[in-house]
Parts: C-alpha cells; sequence; structure tokens
C-alpha cells in the first residue's frame, strides 16, 4: 500500500477524523479536496454551502436522494414525458457568451424543448477536479442558478463527485431534464415532406467559433460570443404559428450540417440550401476562412433548424423575427420533391452545387 | 495555433474528411478516437455499434435526443414521478462482483427504489477518455443492458462525450432514472419514531473492502466481492410486510454511519446500535483490522437500512431473509425514546458505548 492510499483513508479513523476537523472548518479551505466528495460533512456542508442555496426552489428535496413531482400536475400540460441527458466537458469552462454551468441548463432545456416538450425539471451532476477554487465552483453555479431560473426550470436533485488531481479536466457537468409535450405535438425528422422550407433563427457557427478562438492564439480585437441560449420561448412561439411543424433541431456538436443530413436520412429526400440565405456573421465568416473551416459543421448552442409545411413558412418565419432570439432567422432551403434521396446539397454563391456531407472525422473536441 | 489544435481541426474541412473517410472503415479502429465524440458519422457508428443493439426496448429513441413515456402509464403505477441523478467515476472500473456499468444501473435504481419508487426508465451518460479500447467499452455496455433488463428497467436515451488523453480516467458513467411512487407510500429520514428498529439486509462494507483490495496490493487468498446489487425487488417485499417503514436508505459513499447519522439528524432522535448484531464478513472485518476502517464508514452498494415501526420489524426481517439479497438481514438497533437527539450510538462488544459520528474528512475517492 503506497502513501496516497494512506493518505486517502485516514477519514475514516475516529482519530484522523478528529484532526481534520480541527483543520477543516466549513469551507474553510478556498479548494475543493477530495473530501468534498466522501459522503460525510465535508460534502454535505459544500452541498448546503454552494449548490442548495443557488438552486433553492419549492421540489429541491434536500433530504432525500430523489426528487418528488406529483403525476397530476404533469398530466396538465400534456400527455408524454419527454426525458433526456447531456454531459458538458468544454474546453474553456468561462467563454464569451457563457460558461460551462449557462450550457448546461440552455443544452438539456434545448433537448426538450426541440421534442415540442415544456422543459420542466433538470438535474445536476458534477465532477469536480481536486484542487479547483470553491469560489470557481460557485460561479458556475450561479451562472446554472440564474439561467435556470430565466428558463422556469427547477433543478429538483443532484450528486456530487470529486476525483484527484489529473483525473479529470475542472469540471464536467450532466443535467438531465424532464418535460412534458403537449397533446397536439408529433415532431420527428421522419416527417419531413417534398417542399417543407428549412428555417433556422439566426447566424450560424457563433458558438464553435467563439469557444474554438477562447482557446486560440488569434486575439480578434472584437471576441466572437457563444450564442448559448434556452430556445423553449422561441419554439413555443414557432409551434404557435405554425402548427403543421414537422421537425425541430438544436444545431448543436456537428453543426447544421449534421442536422440536415439525419433529416435527409430519416425522412429519405433530399434537401438543398442557398448558401447566399445562410445567416453568417461577418467575423465568422473571416474566422473560418483564415482557419479553414465549413462554418455549417460549427457547433451552435442557441440555433435550430425547423422543418416546416411551405405554407406554413411565412408565417413562422414572422413568428421567429418578432423573437429576440429569432431577429435574423431566415429560410434557407427547402426539402425536394425528386432525386438525391437522402442527400443534402448547397447551391454556392458562385453559382455552383456541392454535397454537404455528415461530418466524418473528428470535430473540435469539448466543444460542449 | 499549436500543433495539436490543428490536427484536432482536420476533419472540418472537405478534403479532410474525405481523407478520414478513406482511413476509418466502421469501427475500425480497436480504439476510442476523439472523431467518436464530434457529432458526426464516426459518433453515430459507435452509438450504433455499441450502444443501441445492447440497450434495445421500445422506448429508446434512436432518432431524437429525446425519450417520450405517456404519461397514462406512468399514472398506473402510482401518483408521483420520482427523478434522481449519479455520476459514477469508480476506479478501478472492473472489480470483483461488478464493473462501473452494473454500478451505473445498480446505484440508480436503487436510489429510486429507497425512495419507495418503482425504477422505470434511466438515462445513460458517458464520457470517454480518447484510447479507451472499443472491447472494454462494449464490455461495459453489455453489463449496464444485462444489469437494467435484470431489474426491469429501460435505458432510453443518452449521450457520448470523448476527451482527449489525461482529460478524465478512462470512463466516467452519468445514469439519470425516473420512477413511480405508489400511492400508500410516504418515506422520509424525519420520520423516524422512538422505538422503531433498524433493520439492514446483510454483510456491511463489502463493496468498499473489494473495491479497496482491487486497488492495493494486498493479494487476499480470497478476494471480497463487491454486494453490487438492484435492491427494488428486495424493496417491495419489505414495505408490503411493513407497510408503515419510516424510512429505507441504501447505504453507498459514507457507509451505514453516515445513513444513520441523517436519520438522527432529520428526526431529531438518538440511535443506538449493536456491533455485535451488525454483520460482519470475517474477511471485512480482518481488512479493516489491519488498515485502521471503521467499517461502518466503508461504501456499500446492495445494502439498506431500513427504520420499521416496532411492531413490523419481525414480519419486516422475515420478509427480508426470505430475499436472496436479505439472507443475513438483522435488526442492529433502534431510534431512542429520550437523550441524545441527533446523535448515533453503538453498544461495543466489549460493553462499553462509542458515538458514531457522521464522516468528517475524506473518505475512499473514487469508491463509486
Amino acid at each position: 500500500m503506497n502513501v496516497t492510499q494512506e493518505k486517502s483513508l485516514a477519514g475514516l479513523t475516529g482519530s484522523a477524523a478528529k484532526d481534520s476537523r480541527i483543520r477543516r472548518s466549513k469551507l474553510a479551505s478556498p479548494l475543493i479536496t477530495l473530501a468534498h466528495g466522501g459522503g460525510g460533512k465535508a460534502m454535505r456542508e459544500l452541498i448546503d454551502d454552494v449548490f442548495i442555496d443557488a438552486f433553492s426552489n419549492p421540489t429541491l428535496n434536500t433530504l432525500e436522494d430523489q426528487a418528488r413531482i406529483p403525476l397530476a400536475e404533469l398530466a396538465r400540460l400534456g400527455d408524454r414525458l419527454a426525458m433526456t441527458t447531456d454531459s458538458y466537458v468544454i474546453d474553456p469552462i468561462f467563454f464569451p457568451g457563457g460558461d460551462i454551468g449557462k450550457l448546461a441548463v440552455c443544452g438539456t432545456v434545448n433537448d426538450l424543448a426541440v421534442g415540442g416538450a415544456t422543459p420542466l425539471y433538470l438535474t445536476c451532476a458534477v465532477i469536480i477536479e481536486e484542487g479547483m477554487q470553491v469560489e470557481t465552483l460557485r460561479r458556475i453555479v450561479a451562472s446554472m442558478a440564474e439561467t435556470a431560473r430565466a428558463a422556469g426550470v427547477s433543478i429538483v436533485t443532484g450528486d456530487t463527485k470529486i476525483v484527484g488531481r489529473g483525473s479529470c479536466d475542472k469540471i464536467f457537468i450532466n443535467t438531465a431534464g424532464v418535460g412534458v409535450i403537449r397533446q397536439n405535438h408529433q415532431l420527428g425528422a421522419n416527417r419531413a415532406r417534398p417542399g417543407d422550407r428549412i428555417l433556422v433563427n439566426g447566424y450560424l457557427g457563433d458558438h464553435g467559433a467563439a469557444v474554438l478562438n477562447a482557446r486560440g492564439d488569434m486575439h480578434l480585437s472584437s471576441p466572437i460570443q457563444s450564442d448559448c441560449a434556452a430556445l423553449h420561448g422561441l419554439i413555443s412561439v414557432l409551434l404557435a404559428a405554425a402548427p403543421g411543424t414537422r421537425f425541430i433541431r438544436d444545431a448543436t456538436r456537428g453543426g447544421i450540417a449534421s442536422v440536415l443530413n439525419e433529416i435527409a436520412e430519416a425522412s429519405a429526400c433530399g434537401i438543398e440550401i442557398a448558401e447566399a440565405a445562410t445567416p453568417l456573421r461577418q467575423e465568422v465568416k473571416g474566422f473560418c476562412e483564415i482557419l479553414g473551416l465549413d462554418p455549417l459543421y460549427l457547433a451552435n448552442e442557441g440555433k435550430l433548424v425547423a422543418v416546416v409545411p411551405e405554407a406554413e413558412a411565412a408565417a413562422a418565419l414572422q413568428a421567429l423575427r418578432a423573437h429576440p432570439l429569432g431577429r435574423e432567422a431566415a429560410d434557407i432551403g427547402a426539402v425536394l420533391a425528386d432525386g438525391h434521396a437522402g442527400r443534402v446539397h448547397m447551391q454556392t454563391v458562385f453559382g455552383g452545387k456541392r454535397i454537404v456531407d455528415m461530418l466524418i472525422g473528428e470535430q473540435l473536441p469539448r466543444i460542449c
């Protein structure tokens, strides 16, 4: 048995526990230690001090390992429970326009909302590397709490694990979410039909470019901001304006190219988009040109792709543009009536056509 | 921009994507690469090849990022939705009696069941370190699938993230779970009353000792097995035999000492247990003596503490003992009528009494 192991066992014996009580008052340490994951007093104090206050809501269960929600409450909102999960491993954990905490709430809210669900309750499980500043954790948790409050969702139960230095990179956060799908909504990638229009709610690639830029050495004079946002309000507006909407998906890892390919594959239809109609910020365009990136593959965290019947497309676009998160919404293309089933094409600004394939190799690692 | 970053961007450009398509056929690589987390084809292939087949069930949604469950189905089983989450970071990922996959299913099933819920649906989010053998991942996923099937729960949605070498240790798994609580069950740590009996369902500390032994250099001739098990069947039997049961908790991190302290604190009652009545395997006892550990603080993954009204204790014990996971169940003590509110004591085998405090310092890191 080596020294590290002996040290890690110290807390188990009565006398060692007493020693550590003298050394450690309530979060006296400004750093997260392995003790904060031990299942004992230190963990309880960390949870009380950092998480409980920030997340405070009536459903948050501080005594048990589970939250409890009356089914009658859920049944008032719709007929199906939606359930989703995502782990967030983004690097860096703070970036222009957001942080891992904001992302962990928005990402899971969006995964619920794009299916037509009203997002309601989230879980929050953190894996923290020993040595993180407690204040850093507090900032992240405050950001989660603020984002959840603004989105009208409650974080109702959680889990805290601490791993030794070098066993994870700073912090990973998992949020799982439940919501309820309204009775009249039936959305699916396989529901796209020839003639349907393809809409997006604004500039593409901001998140990917912002995070990549935050990592690199390019020092842009005006850093690109991530578009990280909770989209359920925008989606409500869209579904009200275009109740026949076939499919909505947030275009995260793999960008809109991956979403379009999924739609084409699931519906066995072709899709054609127009480069000229695709909203791209000048900075993102320039950034992509310098680095040889294709912005269609860049991750977004506040952008959706919607497939809307042609007859409802104008109303949908108008509704999107009237919402703060959809001002630059655009109709970028259509589902094709014939040929190229399962393929996505783009009409380039030079008048040519190119295939927009699904991403094959690696993308930007740890982009979300 | 350094070489690593350039390399990581390669997949985004058309020509690089074509190159990588030539190099990589369907899971041609025996190792997990960053491409498997990119949101493109490689990720889809990994998910299809490793996860979808293994988890196959009618609710598993392979097209969307969310699972959908009719609320009417849930309402037939009870009146409240229970929701829980846990991340599993155990080291080593394979140990006598289980592995991280089995643990990730059992732990979350148990967190649902101890609240009186019927466990129904799990999410599965993995964070994998680049370079893991695909076959290792497959073994873990197969173990999750087998454990879920045996427990009667469905894994219905998931997420896969890959991080670079050294950014996590092999694999971390998060499972969130939902279940439904039957109408007549009201369990809570604050419901313990003087006179109530404290029951456990068998030998304590097996998991902690097994994992610690698997890490160390002691080479016991007969390795201790983790008690990792799904307890919802046993809990059903217990609740049927003792419908007045006040509280059930699985004694994981922090061991039964932490659970007993939580009960004492929440109910503002004292608790006294008898060392002589507390079931401990001879090997675990010996192991703890050699290492100077207190087995009351060792983690369990298949042991619960139940607080049962005195009048129902005999029936509860009989029911537990009739179940394969409760053969060595024992009545280890009682909630006290007076004095020592909020404190836990143990009558030692030598006739003395000692305080069983909540764990203060660090326990065994990465025990679950």
